[in-house]
């Protein structure tokens, strides 16, 4: 018998696991696995989408153990183990399958598709336990839990921009104020969406591929689609692929953009640009996460990369936060700042 | 009799304790002394102006020993033993009187001051060798360097900003963008610094003390004195002290400041504000260092922290870097981010 005192730590490593993920269509989840003396065996956490789940990815390093030995494990869990076939099996179903003598978890899964796992696993035999979530568990998947909520994808929001916040100069040169390695960093985000998202007068400017290359321009192996969102008609002949992953979305209101991109099945998007766009989805609290790259540069002139009509006082002010739960918080990629930020959780 | 790689080895080690400093009046320096067979005894570094020279502080560290053992020792010095009574006694005579038997050292003393100080340690029977400085050793003080070069004080920007790069919302509501611990961190740099300028604007819009302080508002131990620039009159009444160490500089001419500081003796200045102040700085290439405070806001609107005038494309946009010799070069203050810049080195 396992204590309380040993789970909750259990807790927190999973938890700690977690943060070696993203977030994305999926949530930040951690698991570990205990045996009967309350050591640790294993960890799993959740690459994010496409990957396999924490759960399975624990159950993986366990390796082949007997049904035996399996029954004495307890896998400990910041999320309710999903009970759903998404891209991976419901986890709730291989759990039982390899025969994991408990579970306790911490969070309950919130979506009407996935939860349910852990009758699933009492029904199966398998004893199961929820922890009450801290702080930090609550925290970990705030902006993930809301998107949720408000049955919309996940959104990422990208800006680059100088040391004094600017994303071009007054003749409206822009290309390249960040680094090559802010860039491949960005082209890494790029494969991890399920979408991209930018404004038609960005696609006419810089003519865009929009697709996601390695540095030495190799496409890497999975590739967002492209939404471009504006009334301006686009001219052929550009570098951007209009074949069945491409979408024009005829709007300039970002909740019709959103919604168009739910009912086209992606759970999490990537806002490129331009900075109009970028501010849209600030300006309406749309920003689950941003990706914000600055190079040390001062250009001292030209558009600041986030406008917002109606900001009168300094209480208007979007306040955000350096990812605390985020491995990838504060780094330097080049000569380049990269900072990742969420909003701050409302209380 | 050390050998080449053994002072090449060791010369790194200074510069890798030189970085534990702080530029300003005086550059970084570094030392370490080796024994007979090439050991490394002790190391020491220059703190800034006002702390004992890395030489001294060496020679502190390495404490009593007989002059036989001296005589066996070897100082490696990042810059040549200065030979000049400032705030702290001449190197060269330390050294010599300490009766170490070799001094190597990589670059010359630029300032007719402090230099002549391998000449004095060879008058006194020491062994004087220099090394050919490599890349690091000279960007280590480069733009130092170039502050003496042109008979001027050392001067250090401080800019605070929202992450969309702004200094105020579009009503001048400014105060507290960044955190109290950047705030205290401000306060330290004041407290190293000769003195502060800021324009007469900050100073009725502001009503800043312009004093060094701890987070419980003590006053530091090492005070600034306060230079004001600008034609405006200043009213009676503000919080700003108008003693013996405050100078009202009328003149709109940051070249005519930055004599007048001189002639007044200060070897560092640290730029406060507003923009308007610190973007004619920057503009004119006379910021040695920036600190740049950023907190996790997006205001949208305001004022940016630089404003260049003539900035027409991408190519006018001034370049620096992460102040690559610093070990306080990007850092979290609370919820902020701190980055420590320098100009790029000129090829």
């Amino acid at each position: 018998m396992l204590t309380e005192q040993q789970l909750s730590a259990a807790l927190d490593t999973a938890l700690e696991t977690a943060r070696r993920g993203h977030r994305g269509a999926n949530p930040l989840v951690g698991a570990c696995v205990l045996d009967a003396s309350g050591s640790l065996i294993t960890t799993g956490f959740h690459a994010g989408a496409g990957n396999p789940h924490a759960e399975i990815e624990a159950l993986r390093r366990l390796g082949r153990i007997s049904r035996q030995r399996a029954s004495e494990l307890t896998m400990v869990v910041t999320l309710e183990p999903c009970n759903h076939t998404g891209r991976t099996g419901p986890c709730s179903h291989a759990i039982a399958q390899a025969g994991i003598g408990r579970v306790h978890y911490a969070m309950a899964d919130p979506t009407a598709a996935a939860s349910g796992g852990a009758d699933y696993l009492r029904q199966a035999g398998v004893e199961v336990s929820q922890a009450q979530a801290g702080t930090a568990l609550q925290e970990l998947n705030h902006r993930w839990l809301r998107a949720k909520k408000q049955s919309r994808p996940f959104i990422t929001v990208k800006t680059a921009q100088s040391l004094d916040g600017r994303v071009n100069a007054p003749d409206g040169s822009s290309q390249w104020i960040t680094s090559a390695e802010s860039r491949v960093h960005a082209h890494g985000l790029r494969s991890r969406v399920d979408a991209i998202v930018v404004g038609t007068n960005t696609v006419v400017h810089d003519n865009p591929r929009l697709n996601a290359r390695t540095k030495d321009g190799a496409a890497l192996p999975k590739q967002p689609h492209r939404l471009v969102m504006g009334l301006r008609e686009l001219p052929t002949g550009l570098a951007l692929e209009f074949d069945e992953h491409f979408e024009q979305v005829r709007t300039r209101d970002v909740h019709e953009l959103v919604r168009r991109a739910a009912e086209l099945g992606y759970g999490h998007l990537l806002i490129e640009g331009g900075s109009t766009i970028a501010s849209a989805f600030i300006s309406a609290d749309l920003a689950d996460e941003i990706y914000c790259y600055q190079a040390p540069l001062i250009i001292g002139a030209g558009d600041s990369s986030v406008n917002i009509a109606g900001t009168q006082t300094l209480g208007d002010a979007r306040q955000y936060r350096l990812d605390a739960y985020s491995t990838e918080t504060l780094g330097r990629l080049g000569p380049d700042v990269m900072m990742h930020l969420e909003p701050l959780p409302q209380p």
